[in-house]
């Protein structure tokens, strides 16, 4: 099995550098064919590397003097962050010295630094947000979460090319389902943009696409691919995390409601512990960069080792499945028969 | 105590006529003042009606030639659908004869009906659709769901406005908080309509602005009100729900899976069934036309006769409250002191 390098924005994220360390480890504890470069305050990283021996082994690195906070606007971003622990970090990958890029950090900044460094794709116009979702039926991708904010239709139709590709690999579907998000399934509903990409995509071969599907088609899992705008995706992703929190804490106080529940829940403990690994968002973690000339992974700001562990093995796994030439190729064969 | 009134459209919905009869009964036993006009086909609603004694005596049927299904354009429903059970049932609330209106059929068709027949409000730019959402805290307003698939800032201004009086009656709070639905908290992420919103509620002294939200501050109850564009709000809203059942057949999965945790269940069984009440989305049918010259509530179409009874409760109470002369007052207050 090859080796695979991929390089951390250690000080990005709210509990950086300890949890990005630590999940570092975590995934390869998992994976054994993993090598880092990690980029990181020399003062903060290297004695906590010590606290991970078995990480530093395989890993190599470099001190970096500054940190892109949450603050950071995009635009200030990519000017006068040169030696920033994100910047150079994803410059590994435009080297080629890293296979991927994981970043916990400023989601903004990420984005348009991941693209001014790594660049678009070959035939990319912009590129977008991806997660797996958990449904009914298993998992789905839904994109843009939030790279663009606003969307025309001729990105929309870009975002499906892409999000299929991307489900083909992630779940293994030769001919994935793709469907817009709209606020009704019937053609004459919803925003004139949404009504013009259904057009386009009615007419696109290269797309097996289902039609609309409205908000809670994501969690029945109709559709192997949902398509939105970014601000739209951000905030059906942010409400669909806000709502299972809901449904355990309501879980959770009613069942110390009275001994007799308490009983209950000692004994069904085991069927409520597969209940929360399935909808632990940490299990999710681990956002697509979808449309660069590199794979770049976003980790969940907040998250613990056990979320940047699984993000790392995302990355890992996106290049092992060879997902950007792939992308590249979808699109040179739909560009070929237009 | 005073008779309220209520019209109903007897042939809207999924389920329709039974489970609008059957909920009106369901309601009518559970608060007595109500009195019906009931509008709809004489051949199916005559004979159902003798199922019903206890509705037959508060009712008045009136028949109705036509039904506007779900597949009918809000632009072709006010034109030539004069005798339909909706139109009529509308009506009665803009003759005086009704002091609300209650229907499960086609929203976009009830929305531009309403406008034109009962008119907007004194002072509204665009009525809006708003429901009560469950959240950690106990419930949040939240609009637009799908009345206006794009809205400018102004109109988003005024959902805050409208929002917040809907908050006063329905939560009973004084100054009910009101936040932007965004895709980030920071001042300088988001829509650019957004942005501008925020500025215009941040200038608005009669509204108590919180600031951005995200769609999980939605499930935490961070504000009393949350307003958006009706095509976010009504994936928003979709989402949640899928999201709710996505997690109880999750639970109920795995209470299944072995024969202890059907035990844990059984016992549990009280605390699991007060998670269902909090969460069904039934408890919580009832969304409010906001903004326009008369009462007129939208269950869902699907709903059940349990579903359907919380609608007629809740325009019930809607009456009760003074909802209309409150949101013109509120309306007059603010142009008076620009």
């Amino acid at each position: 099995m090859d080796t695979i390098t991929l390089a951390l924005d250690v000080m990005g994220g709210d509990n950086a550098p300890a949890v990005v360390l630590h999940g570092a480890e975590l995934a390869l504890k998992r994976q054994r064919n993993l090598s880092f470069l990690l980029f990181g305050s020399e003062n903060e990283v290297k004695s906590l590397l010590d606290l991970h021996p078995e990480l530093a082994k395989v890993s190599q690195f470099y001190p970096t003097t500054q940190v892109i906070d949450a603050e950071v606007k995009p635009s200030a971003a990519v000017r006068g962050y040169a030696d920033s622990s994100m910047v150079r970090a994803i410059q590994a990958v435009a080297d080629k010295r890293a296979d991927a890029v994981i970043s916990a950090g400023n989601t903004g900044a990420y984005m348009a630094l991941a693209m001014m460094i790594l660049k678009r794709a070959a035939g990319i116009q912009r590129p977008a947000i991806a997660t797996l979702l958990p449904t009914l039926k298993g998992a789905s991708v839904v994109l843009d979460l939030g790279a663009n904010v606003e969307c025309d239709a001729e990105m929309l139709e870009q975002f499906a090319v892409i999000g299929a590709v991307y489900a083909s690999l992630a779940l293994h579907k030769t001919q994935p389902t793709v469907g817009l998000l709209n606020v009704g399934s019937e053609d004459l509903k919803g925003k004139d943009t949404v009504k013009e990409a259904a057009q386009r995509l009615r007419a696109n071969s290269h797309v097996n696409f289902f039609g609309f599907v409205e908000g809670d088609d994501i969690a029945k899992g109709t559709v192997d691919v949902v398509v939105t705008d970014g601000f739209t995706g951000n905030v059906a992703l942010k409400t669909a995390e806000g709502t299972v929190r809901l449904v355990v804490e309501t879980l959770r106080a009613a069942l110390r409601g009275s001994w007799l529940a308490r009983c209950g829940a000692l004994l069904a403990r085991r069927g409520l512990r597969q209940l929360k690994d399935r909808l632990d968002p940490r299990n999710h973690n681990g956002a697509i960069l979808l449309g660069l000339d590199g794979v770049a992974v976003k980790s969940h700001g907040g998250t613990d080792a056990h979320g940047f562990a699984n993000a790392v093995l995302v990355a890992a796994d996106l290049v092992k499945q060879q997902l950007k030439p792939r992308i590249i190729a979808e699109l040179a064969r739909m560009r070929g028969s237009d």
